[in-house]
């Protein structure tokens, strides 16, 4: 296999392949995902995740850090796609010449391969819906230090374009694991005695003021779906119910705004 | 005019109109805007707006909340538009045979109408491009008791379908404007002394922790373009420059996600 072609046609397999990794049955298939974004793709490279294939415009302006990138990826065996400007933009849904765009496999999810204790906080959602919230929620973890994102239930895929265009490039750098809400529930209570981890959610009923709540590490923050919020028995199920201010007409906040506000909080009476 | 009346054509000129709504451009000229769902819907009515047109597939099922709005509707002397599911389907985008959906006149939205002494928390997003966001915001808002948001420079518009979903009817009880940059300083320097508005931004630059900062009310909360943060200038201007823990990779946060962390810190100091 060339490490480097030119691609002129749109009927070309490989452009049928790279489109195709848009929808997510063909990526569940291929198990493989695309990233896109130059500064996306480093930040993957700088974390050890180099793409199996790199697309990009033939006569695209060069940049030293996508001439690193196509150094590694040559490196690494992998393959180096040069393609026109309007076969592009059909591969990332964009007019942006500019684009560069990256080939990855798929991680790992299992929950059984989280280490719960390098990290003193976790996100949790449970069949959250939107791609848009899923990245942001991954990005925001990555910002405060979280280990990762476990996703409760049938959830949006964190390998769709949006999702990973949304993380910000912590798809990358964050734990990712799914789970059913019964396997999650004994794998968070089977971990060592005292430090297996607290199970938060926000709630209305029966719950304290979050900006008081004993939280203790590691931190698991629990948010629910988009429209219905958390099963009750789910919300049950949490070590501490926990409350914010609703002010207005309102009685919710979208899921991933939720998910950040209570993590800052968590982090600063962590860092106590 | 009719108060209710069956449409059964795609071609029918009020189908056209409607789905020419989803169209910024339509929009502006007609200076009318679509919100869809009967939450929505029922939030508008009890703020006391109520649609110009309210429209719904015949034979759809009855709902106490939708025989309220179409009461509401007809007592204000506008139109009830029935059809069939799929030309609704294609008015709302959503193949929901369930969908009613409602026309509202765009409100003002000049600076000079913000009575900034109203309300202790005022969001701010410059040149912000994510309808998403944008609504995230406006519902954030509604969360924290905020007075309304403030679109600085070119921003996505607050009235596009995206936005106005997102906004969880937040549309309808924040209050909204529309300003250039200088504009919008003149104004807030213009206020009363000693009264006239803290502008407070997230930065990496010169700034305070977030968690201590000395808020004080009416605090405005200013936060950048998506991919370009603000400019020097815009931070430069601020009364305040605040940082928020970066434990990651990552250097900032999503737009409405460092909004909502903010002004959820303003408020617990404001309230303390």
């Amino acid at each position: 296999m060339p490490h480097r072609r030119t691609i002129t046609g749109f009927s070309n397999p490989t452009v049928k392949y790279l489109r195709s990794l848009r929808d997510k049955k063909h990526r569940k298939r291929e198990r493989k995902f695309l990233a896109e974004g130059l500064r996306l793709l480093t930040d993957a490279r700088e974390t050890g995740r180099v793409p199996e294939m790199l697309v990009m415009a033939a006569g695209r302006e060069p940049h030293p850090l996508l001439t690193a990138l196509e150094a590694e990826v040559e490196r690494a065996g992998g393959e180096i796609v040069e393609t026109s400007a309007d076969i592009l933009s059909k591969i990332t849904g964009k007019a942006n010449p500019q684009a560069v765009a990256g080939v990855f496999a798929e991680f790992d999810t299992a929950l059984a391969d989280l280490d719960r204790n390098a990290a003193p906080i976790w996100l949790v959602a449970q069949a959250l819906r939107d791609p848009g919230n899923l990245g942001t929620m991954l990005r925001t973890g990555d910002a405060v230090g979280a280990g990762g994102l476990i996703l409760i239930d049938d959830s949006a895929d964190p390998f769709s374009v949006e999702a990973v265009r949304a993380s910000m490039g912590a798809i990358f750098t964050q734990k990712l694991a799914l789970a059913r809400w019964d396997e999650f529930l004994l794998w968070l209570r089977a971990g060592p005695e005292g430090q297996s981890g607290q199970l938060v959610a926000a709630s209305l009923r029966d719950a304290i003021g979050y900006r008081e709540a004993p939280y203790r590490a590691p931190c698991f923050i629990l948010v629910g779906n988009e429209s219905q919020g958390l099963p009750e028995a789910y919300e049950a199920a949490c070590d501490l119910r926990v409350t914010m201010p609703m002010r207005g007409r309102a009685d919710s906040l979208n899921a991933a705004v939720a998910a950040a506000v209570l993590a800052y909080e968590v982090l600063a009476h962590l860092e106590r």
